[in-house]
């Protein structure tokens, strides 16, 4: 299945019921992630770019550091009895099976911090710090300012089921000269994020120094969280941020942007990585 | 600690960079949910209503099916070793204690289906069945067009916080008529939403037959599972609907509307709730 499928709508304009047609809808659907045989999360998802979605999940929660810790990612379809059940028919389960090279190490901590919601505890920001990227306080790269107010237009003109859907989130990985190096989508905001990560683990490596990572919708701890542990030194969003994800940037060495539009934006951690031309 | 805060930010308009100031920013802290003694939840959330937070959740979660199954919930301070270790200084954690009426069937049902996300899993249609609200194949419930337009404007005008944080979601339980009956807000939409079935768990007692729960973002299959547990026969949405909320909106026998914007619409299931005025 696409990113994208047809639902039925009945459109009201005013009092008025147009006829039933087809409309596109973003595609959610659950994804299981295997580390050395566990289940470790089930995530509801957009699919597409799975492997990188459990990858990008699996350096959030600091299951792995680096493509050293990793032996296989693999994507597959298992068959589901309970929604055969429900069916009658054969129904298959998405499933990423993840082996790395450390088992013992990683279900111990996973017993304790796993969560579908990537970060969750009063010790959000100590757990963070703990794992976070050790590139942070040394990249000292420089955004300029007009590459930001670029980033929300340069993003859109990238995704590709935006418009189609309005259901989409979506997160992308961008250099100080303002190019998209990578661009991600779905329903959730984490997945998006994730995604890119993951992509960035493969074709990068990690820390993802000297890059910064752009979402559509609000900057939580959550996200702030997954760039930090990542060695991404700039997350900017398009809308508002939360009292946690601001202390978060700050005690990480992180920029933190919010509110990109109308040729403006508010910079809340980190503001020596922002260049201006002086006027 | 109130649902917002303040925090230092430079603004940078075009290549002007403003002076720091301080500005509002929604809060966003977690809390913890036992259930009989046991934590089921760590949940980020934005403080105020943290029973009504708590009793939603676990009426989402299929922990409690009324307030039969209920015998206590309170909301709690606790100290915090691992933030003292942190801060050097006192911390503490906030908690909600629920206890119950069947301790066993509870924890059992947790172990393997608690997520902090809601609904997560394969069979994520075939469980909101089994737990949904039978109340919702016989509420016929007439939602009037003209009402249902009026919606945004009337939540953003009873919310307290959206305008100054810009950072808030919002969700609301109306009336036919259009009476907004609770408005609640945190910076996740599914607290939010769990906010306000606690709030008519509390107030009026399950199932929330003849109402209309109205959200401010997008209509996850997550927010349907939690409006047909609680036995809310329409969900509208501001934005965009998922697949998987399409589907179980029309499994579950519940209305789904979207993209409720400049006196305009869109249906995905359950149109015959919806009346409009003959032209």
């Amino acid at each position: 299945m696409g990113s994208i499928d047809r639902r039925r709508v009945v459109r009201i304009d005013g009092e008025e019921r147009r006829a039933a047609r087809g409309d596109h809808v973003a595609v959610e659907e659950p994804l299981e992630i295997l580390v050395d045989g566990a289940v470790v999360s089930t995530t509801m998802r957009t699919p597409g770019h799975d492997v990188e979605l459990a990858l990008g999940w699996c350096v959030s929660e600091g299951v792995i550091a680096g493509l050293d810790d990793l032996v296989t990612a693999k994507s597959c379809f298992e068959k589901s009895p309970s929604l055969e059940e429900l069916d009658g028919d054969e129904a298959l389960r998405r499933v990423v099976e993840v082996n790395t090279t450390h088992r013992r190490t990683v279900h111990a901590r996973l017993h304790t911090t796993s969560s579908a919601c990537g970060i969750c505890g009063s010790d959000a920001i100590a757990t963070t710090l703990e794992r976070c990227s050790t590139s942070l306080p040394t990249d000292h790269t420089q955004f300029p300012a007009r590459v930001i107010h670029q980033l929300p237009a340069a993003m859109r003109g990238a995704q590709r089921h935006f418009d189609s859907s309005g259901g989409m989130h979506a997160a992308a990985l961008f250099e100080p000269d303002g190019s998209v190096v990578c661009v991600r989508e779905d329903v959730g905001r984490h997945n998006a994020v994730d995604k890119v990560i993951g992509w960035g683990l493969q074709n990068l490596g990690l820390p993802l120094a000297g890059l910064g990572l752009q979402v559509s919708g609000r900057a939580s701890a959550e996200l702030v969280h997954k760039a930090a542990i990542a060695g991404i030194p700039l997350l900017t969003a398009v809308s508002a941020p939360t009292t946690l994800a601001v202390d978060l940037a700050r005690e990480a060495g992180l920029t933190l942007v919010g509110f990109v539009r109308d040729n403006s934006f508010n910079v809340y951690a980190g503001e020596e990585r922002i260049s201006t031309i002086a006027t």
